[in-house]
């Protein structure tokens, strides 16, 4: 009875997270941020640093000083396309490159350009990271940079 | 020993939930729209019914014969603001009712007619279901129908 | 001469019903939808399908379980690109891949991503499919079988 | 004579350093939004904070755990309405309140619910704060404490 008891408390929670998913936290969104702005503080790079959460809303967006307003939309686009396709931005740059990639660019919320990431936990997609202000791929790697700090 | 094995194992699952939130699938918005669309047949009433999980997007919609085309937009704008302001769109149309309530039209997502109602699990948000096509009072009752049916 | 009349009186309503065009009813566009999801679900792809009458607008929505967000939008975009220039999406493709195909995306709804297809009746174009979710061939093929379900 | 042209070129530079105007920094914008935080956090309230340079640009957006996602646009638009306006976003929802004042609805970039303040230095805008997720009220006083930690 009491081993009866025991497993079916154990399965509770289970069949509780077969109809739940993990999220990003504000904690986690700041942890991410910092770890993208040390990468670029240390390379001397100026970008906005963005993230989104999985239905593609921001948590928080960070502009360092004299990145080019332009890049305040380009990071969320990134971030956007990161999450909405769950697949790095820079999956659509090298497509873009092939015969007749240019397709991707009549694909909404779809961004070519390195610097879009999404970001999973236990391979379910919680959110994305997206830069912009430097090159692509310096973007590219603050994005990673800031991935990993997850 | 086996004691502590046992609290951690039951740890384990509570620390996750933590960091998870439920969602609603496919099987739930079919369900959800049925009992919305039962109510619709029961009354007469053609209407679109349109359910968005918790970051606004579309999981179902269907329209029935014969509605007007601007209620697919309406029923998601309903839906969208349920879900963005975690509150039936009702709440928007009472205070648009009252002095000054004019300044509800300047926020943006925001509707202020019946029929859009927040769905909740467990006291967590997991998305809307928006209605349009008759009246707006009828569009609420055939919104709560549907949220019965969850 | 009186009979004459009435006969051309009695002709008068069918001259006018000759100025009706056909149309997807609901249940038109959930036969389609049933015989797409049901070649997604016998290869194991996860998809959003897309109906839209002749005007491109919303008849039915359904997105599956685990489908990418972005296949919200590009499943509708693909159906609108079928609807509103009466051809595949594939076809657009296709042009995309020859010299200065790149002018395509500049064609306001036009989609150059295999995965929408028009649907007639008699000759008469009544709306569209759009599928999204897998690769776009795989896109194109749920959307044929959807097609054949009419 | 040869004083005096020493003197006028000394003063050029001054001439031109009268031909800037203050503006807000990251950094700036990180004191504006402790502030506001911490005030917040003292309450007990879940708010978007969000700070706007000169422009109507992001400078920076955090959103904290639990806040209704329609804050996101809210806070964005109260701090738009700031800047763009020079004024709190209050001025219009009181002006809203008296007769026609629902005309303040039909000025694009103009909101009617208090949350949003502009940012002086030396009586020259240099940005705005924009909050939301609480009362309009409540958001207000979150605003103002920001603003002092400027």
């Amino acid at each position: 009875m009491k081993k009866l008891l025991f497993l079916v408390l154990m399965a509770l929670p289970f069949l509780s997270y077969a109809q739940t998913k993990p999220y990003l936290t504000l904690a986690d969104a700041e942890r991410i941020t910092a770890a993208a702005e040390a990468k670029a503080k240390a390379e001397g790079w100026n970008v906005v640093i963005a993230i989104l959460d999985d239905g593609g809303h921001l948590i928080s967006l960070k502009r360092m000083d004299g990145v080019q307003i332009g890049s305040i939309e380009v990071a969320q686009a990134k971030a956007k396309s990161a999450v909405y396709f769950k697949r790095s931005s820079k999956v659509f740059e090298d497509a873009m490159k092939t015969e007749g990639g240019s397709k991707i660019a009549t694909l909404p919320s779809a961004v070519g350009v390195e610097g879009g990431l999404p970001i999973f936990k236990d391979g379910i997609i919680v959110g994305s990271i997206g830069i912009s202000g430097v090159t692509s791929a310096q973007d590219g790697i603050i994005a990673e940079a800031g991935v990993k700090g997850y």
